[in-house]
């Protein structure tokens, strides 16, 4: 999001037609979205823009592991039942390596599952309970700021998608605008600190219409690097395998992808079902935290706060959870007129995002081949994947933490 | 060990006296004692030789924890009673990050305890046993060489003690030469894989004449660097911190050592009891591993085919894991006049030490500042530790391996 310009209001220009609600939120993607579900079950209003429409919200293809406690979330709280419906129940992953795959059963190890449905799908449940409910949702929104972050009423400024300039007093505003958060932008350098980490490689993700090469997740370990078997349905399916993050697509025939995918698979006994391959993308890999997750009056959910590598398939469920967090939180703050909840919330959350970052990391150095690795690395990583696959309680704590840690839903 | 110089049979020195054994074994350390031991209870007979004395080995300090598996082999096959008298039985550690202590209940949460006792105690009790059982253990050799490794009679040569030119036929030697092995090097490079990993940091171990300053060990991650709080005796104990491999011992006085303890503890609340500081050493971090532990008719064992950093306290214990496999495997090889065995052996060997030299790197890298550490490494660690310490399965996990693996005694 681009930082807005100060308009001067001038007589072309209607004048900002003042509006009030209880929460401003910046960003109608999931965690936007969910956020403001919550609150409006808590009897709460809010107001929710979005600079982007709700077509090229839904054309964004992400992630597609939900934890068993985003599902719980989408239907404990009425937002989807066709999670279950048009989703796939994944009880486990394949983790291969040295020459064959070795099953974590979840279900059996964890008591939970987790649920194969695309971003998209929880985007348009969430957009589409919104408008069910009577949810304030403003898409294509431009010229965004938010201001008095400091006061009991900060205000968030905005022109509508029909060109009105806009104005609306708030109790607490929400920056749940993504890795490229316009809000995170207005906490000052001196009241947080931020965490970086970058890896020396990326995955490169393709689509292909073929019908699934195995009925769950293969998180592949490899000689030759590493790859990651997915699904989408019955008819298409997405793969991944790691490159360097240099990488450009147009050098990649399906040939040479097929060749990679093959060879890397083919080295723990698995053959893959080859299609026409329809996208191909370079994912790039990061790790950010901001701490705290608030200031003043204002608290930042989801991406706006963290990122991590997409190994632990955590991004979409972290978001979910904080703004879990966020709306008990929002709501003792509401009731109160006080802003000590949401210090409460970032304490919350953080435990949390540490935990994810923790996980992303040791699923990423587990399974991937470092530029510089030596053979001492590659068969250091199969004795852990030996000791963790060899373990009741190493598969366990893997398990607890892919489908999202018991007790903390 | 020096390479032998082949000593001309000229009229001054006495001929060589043939001999004959079953099992040669180069190295009369703990790993080559307690192999000789359970040969004698299969009924085999051996002659393990060593350059060093009796005394020289018994004033060589290292490691004191004995896991599990290592205590019940010491025990039930009659090696030592003392063990459990003298020596101190820990159930826990404490994993110290965060501002806290973190116990991880070994006992409750894998069965299994460890136990306080040093290596040069299991040394002289071995030592004490294969001279009660008539062993043929001869100390203070020079000359050593090992011939004939593919051949049906492999052939030990040296200069015993009183100077007399020694040559023992043998069915199977095995070298328990440790890291710097003369036996490892007769292997060839051609049929054999090393694999090395060499860490930025060091270990500077102090014995201090002081009461403990805690029950059990202390792992103590902190901003300053990683600190090991040990014991040996009421009156005695051992203690490390993280430094530079090049530090010079003698830059340190007393009072500087205690400042960077108590500094590295007191992040987490600990305050340690202070005495005279009597050693100083600075213990290098090395990985090593040579596939396969066998070549023709000659095994090895210990040290010599592994090297583990500390933190795991692993090296003995994987020195008495593998001769207590290899016992086994020879035993058939004896009786079969068959070198197969040997090979699995090493199969069965190479699977723990991987998993050694894994829970080595996790628990040195879980702990210790790399450094070109960035606070997010940091706070990941600090990611990491809460997520072990706040999961029964994690903690687990960790019981197992620092305990010694559950069904692999």
């Amino acid at each position: 999001m681009a930082r807005r310009t100060p308009a001067p209001q001038n007589a072309d220009m209607p004048p900002r037609t003042p509006e009030r609600t209880q929460i401003g939120i910046v960003g109608a993607g999931p965690a936007g979205l969910m956020l403001s579900h919550l609150l409006d079950r808590a009897g709460i209003d809010s107001v929710v823009i979005d600079l982007r429409s709700r077509t090229e919200i839904e054309h964004t293809h992400r992630a597609g592991i939900l934890e068993q406690g985003s599902v719980d979330l989408l239907v404990d709280t009425g937002v989807s039942e066709r999670v279950h419906r048009d989703g796939y129940r994944h009880d486990g992953i394949e983790l291969a390596f040295g020459g064959g795959g070795h099953r974590i059963d979840f279900r059996g190890l964890a008591g939970a599952s987790t649920q194969l449905y695309p971003q998209t799908d929880v985007f348009i449940d969430l957009a589409d309970a919104r408008a069910r409910d009577g949810g304030d949702v403003r898409f294509e929104v431009t010229d965004v700021s938010v201001d008095d972050l400091t006061t009991d009423g900060p205000v968030l400024r905005f022109t509508d998608a029909a060109g009105v300039a806009r104005e609306v007093r708030t109790d607490f505003l929400v920056g749940a605008d993504g890795s490229r958060s316009l809000c995170r932008h207005r906490v000052p350098d001196s009241e947080c600190t931020q965490y970086f980490r970058e890896y020396p490689f990326a995955w490169f993700g393709i689509l292909t219409e073929a019908p699934p090469s195995a009925p769950e997740l293969i998180y592949n370990h490899s000689p030759h690097g590493f790859a990651l078997i997915s699904q989408r349905t019955e008819t298409l399916q997405r793969m991944y395998f790691q490159c360097d993050p240099a990488e450009n697509v147009d050098d990649w025939s399906d040939d040479r992808i097929w060749d990679q995918l093959q060879t890397r698979l083919g080295a723990n006994g698995y053959a893959l079902k080859e299609g026409p391959i329809t996208s191909k993308t370079v994912l790039p890999f990061r790790s950010f935290v901001q701490e705290p997750m608030h200031f003043g009056r204002m608290a930042l959910a989801g991406d706006a706060a963290h990122t991590v590598p997409p190994t632990g398939a955590k991004g979409l469920n972290l978001a979910l959870s904080d703004v879990r967090v966020l709306a008990e939180e929002l709501e003792r703050a509401v009731r109160a007129g006080d802003a000590a909840p949401l210090a409460t919330y970032s304490e919350r959350a953080v435990a949390r995002v540490w935990k994810a970052q923790h996980f992303s990391y040791w699923m990423t150095t587990m399974l991937h081949t470092l530029p510089d690795a030596t053979p001492f690395d590659t068969r250091r990583q199969e004795g852990e994947l030996a000791s963790v696959t060899g373990s009741t309680a190493g598969s366990t704590y893997l398990a607890e933490a892919y489908t999202g840690w018991p007790g903390a839903r």
